[in-house]
C-alpha cells in the first residue's frame, strides 16, 4: 500500500469481497517503503538499535496502513475496524525481529464481524505477554495472515502481492515461463527457500500444517493468481513444477578434515554460534580418512563466514579453506520426482549440454539443487525450462 | 524532534540531566510535521475521517520518536527504554482526539527507573481500559509531561519547545518584549487561553491544581527560560505581567433580545450543541427590557455560528443579528491587578490614546480582554506594553 489510490484500490477489493457475502478479515503490512526509511531513520541515530527500540519503530507502519484502509473502506459506506496486534492479541515470544506467533486471540474480531464490519489487523507485528512490541521478520504479514486465517477456521487466504503468481522460471531469464496454477505446499517451501522470493517461508509451513489453501495474487489485477494447495495425486504428473534460483551466494570449502562425526559437528556449530546461516552442505571423501566439505552462505556473510573458517579448519586437521563469492543457486522442484527416477540425470545432462559446469548438488525428495558459477545461472534456468517443456 | 540531528540533540540534553544525577523520565511528542502530514494522508482517503481511526494514525507518530529517542541516548552510552502510553498505561476516557488522562500506572516506569534507565514515553496518546487507543488533541504532549510529573511526584517538569520563554508581549509586534522570568499558573492559564499558544491549557491547568513548577525552555538553546509556577505575594508587585492577541475571532452581535435569563441560557445552549466554542460574552442593555448580547467565536466556526444566530434569534425577540470577521482580542494578564485599582481605566486610557476603538470588554480579576479591530491590535498591544512599562 504504497499512496492514497493504492489504498483505495485495496479498499474495492476489500468491498468487492465483503459484498459478495464473505465475512473479511483483511492482514495489511506497511505502505510499500515505510519499513525501509524507518530502519533508515532509526540507523541515522543509532548504527546497531536494538532489537526491541527496532521492533518498536517498525510497528508504526503497519500502524498506519490499517487506520488509513480502515477510512478508505468507511469512505466506500462500508463498516470497518482496525486493530494493532497488542489490541487483538497477537501473542508472540519475546525474540525481536525475528518473533514467532504463540498464539491468537479472536474474541474482539468475532465481535466485530458478528456486527458486520470488515476487521483490519495489523499484520508483521506482534506482542509479548508482557506487552512488548515484536516484528515477525521481514515479509512477517504473510505468515500473520496465514496464522489469522488458522484462528479463525477460515477457508482460504488471500495473499497480494506486486506479483501476479508464482511462476515455473523466473519470467526476466525465461521467456516463456509461465503462472503456476497451483502447486503443493511442499513444493512452495522449497520455492521460497530457494530463492523465489514471494511468501515468507513461515507463512507456507503454517498453511501446510493446517492445510489451509492460500491464493497468492496480485493487488493491481483481478486476475486468478496461484493457488498453495495440499499435494494430490494429479500433482506428482508433473515431475518439475519449476526453477527457483538466487544469485546472493558465496560457497566456502575446506579441504581435507580429519573425518570424524565430532569435526563436522563442531565446524557447523561454530559457524551457528557466529549466527550464519548456512545453506547448502554437501561432503566428498578425498581418502578414505579424510573429506572435503564445502557449504554456501548468503554473500553478506561471506567474509564473516571466511574468516571464521579459517580459524576453526586448524582445529579440525584440515589444509586449506577456499571461498567463491560468485555463485548462483539453482533449484529444481516438484513432487512429480519422488515418483519418478531419472528426473536428476536429466537435469545434469542438460546442464552439461549447455557447457554449465555444477560445483555442488545437494538433492532431497522433491529438490534438486545445483550450485553454479554466477556468470552460469542463466543458461542453467534456460536449460532446464526447455528440457522439462514447463 | 524533526530530523537525526535534532534527536541526538534531544539525547544530549537527557544525558545532561540523567549525569547530573537525576532520575529521568521523558515524554515526547511526534517529529515536526508528522502529525500534520498523517492528517493529510489520512484526509486523501476519507474526508472526515472517524476519530477512532485518526487516534490510530496519530499515535504512531509519538511511537516513532520516543524509539528513536531511545535509540539516540543508547548510542550514546546511557541505558534506556520506551513506552508506547499503552505499554505503561496511561488510562484516558474514550473522547476520540480530545481524550481526557484519568489515571497512570507508574510500576513499569519505576522498575524501569530503579534500574537506572531513561525511561521514555509517548506523550500525546492514551489507551482506554479496552485497548482503544486515543489522543489527547493538539499540543497534548505538554499535558501527557504534566500528568507524568504527577504521577511520579516530580519537583519539576521542564518542557522543552521551539520557544525560550513567555514573552510580555508577542516580540514580532513589540520590539522590546521580554522573557518573563516567573509567571503564575493562574496568569499562564490567561496567557494560554489569550493567543500565546505555548503550553496545552489543560497541562497548565494540571500543573497549578498540583502545585508542581513548569520549566518551559528551548529546544534549541540551554538559556533558562520560564518558570511557571504558585503564585507568591512578590508576583503582585507586577500589575500586568503580559499582553497576549489572537486574531482568530469573529464576533457576533445578536440585537434587542428580549431580556429573561431563560433566553440567554437557550442561545448559548443551542450554540454549545452545535459545538461551537464560544470565547468572550457581553451584555448590555439597550432598553430595560431589551439587551443586546456579543459573543465572539474562532474565525472558522464564524459561518455555521452566523447562520445559527440568526435561526435562533427568531425565537428571542431580536431584530438583528450581525457578524464581523475581522476582530481581534487584547488580552492584558496580571495577578496585581487584583490588588491594584485602576489598572483597566489606564487599559482603556492608553487605547484611546492610541485610537484604538475597544469593541467589547471582558474582565476577570487578573485579566483585561479588549476585543479590538483586526486592523487596530498591533497599535493596542504596543500601547498596552509601553503604558505599563512592561
Amino acid at each position: 500500500m504504497a499512496d492514497a489510490t493504492c489504498i483505495k484500490n485495496v479498499a474495492q477489493k476489500v468491498i468487492r469481497a465483503k459484498k459478495s457475502g464473505k465475512k473479511v478479515v483483511v492482514v495489511v503490512s506497511a505502505p510499500a517503503g515505510m519499513t525501509d526509511d524507518l530502519i533508515r531513520r532509526a540507523k541515522e541515530v543509532n548504527d546497531q538499535p536494538a532489537g526491541r527500540e527496532l521492533d518498536m519503530i517498525l510497528a508504526t507502519g503497519e500502524q498506519v496502513s490499517i487506520s488509513l484502509l480502515a477510512m478508505a473502506v468507511k469512505q466506500m459506506g462500508e463498516e470497518a475496524i482496525s486493530f494493532t496486534s497488542a489490541q487483538v492479541g497477537i501473542i508472540t515470544d519475546g525474540n525481536h525481529n525475528k518473533a514467532k506467533i504463540e498464539a491468537i486471540n479472536t474474541e474482539k474480531i468475532l465481535q466485530e464481524l458478528a456486527q458486520d464490519k470488515v476487521v483490519i489487523i495489523a499484520g508483521f507485528q506482534g506482542v509479548t505477554k508482557e506487552l512488548e512490541i515484536t516484528t515477525l521478520g521481514r515479509g512477517g504479514s504473510d505468515t500473520s495472515a496465514v496464522a489469522m486465517g488458522v484462528a479463525l477456521n477460515a477457508t482460504e487466504v488471500e495473499i497480494y502481492t506486486d506479483v501476479d503468481g508464482i511462476y515455473t522460471a523466473d519470467p526476466r531469464i525465461v521467456k516463456n515461463a509461465h503462472k503456476i496454477e497451483r502447486i503443493s505446499f511442499d513444493e512452495m517451501l522449497e520455492m521460497a527457500g530457494s530463492g523465489a522470493k514471494v511468501l515468507h517461508l513461515r507463512s507456507v509451513e503454517l498453511a501446510a500444517k493446517n492445510n489451509l489453501p492460500i491464493h497468492l495474487r496480485s493487488s493491481f489485477t483481478d486476475t486468478t493468481g496461484t493457488y498453495v494447495v495440499g499435494e494430490d495425486i494429479s500433482m506428482e504428473k508433473v515431475f518439475v513444477r519449476g526453477v527457483a534460483h538466487t544469485t546472493n551466494n558465496a560457497k566456502i570449502t575446506i579441504s581435507n578434515v580429519e573425518h570424524t562425526s565430532k569435526n563436522i559437528a563442531y565446524i557447523f556449530n561454530e559457524i551457528s554460534k557466529a549466527n550464519i546461516n548456512v545453506d547448502v552442505i554437501t561432503q566428498n571423501y578425498v581418502t578414505k580418512e579424510r573429506i572435503t566439505i564445502a557449504y554456501t552462505v548468503p554473500e553478506e556473510d561471506f567474509d564473516k563466514a571466511f574468516a571464521l573458517t579459517q580459524k576453526i579448519s586448524l582445529n579440525v586437521g584440515s589444509d586449506n579453506v577456499t571461498g567463491d563469492k560468485n555463485v548462483a543457486k539453482v533449484c529444481v522442484i516438484g513432487v512429480g520426482m519422488k515418483s519418478t527416477p531419472g528426473v536428476a540425470a536429466r537435469v545434469f545432462e542438460c546442464l552439461s549440454e549447455a557447457n554449465v559446469d555444477i560445483d555442488l548438488i545437494s538433492t532431497s525428495d522433491i529438490n534438486i539443487t545445483c550450485v553454479v558459477s554466477e556468470t552460469d545461472y542463466n543458461k542453467a534456468v534456460l536449460a532446464i525450462h526447455n528440457t522439462f517443456e514447463l
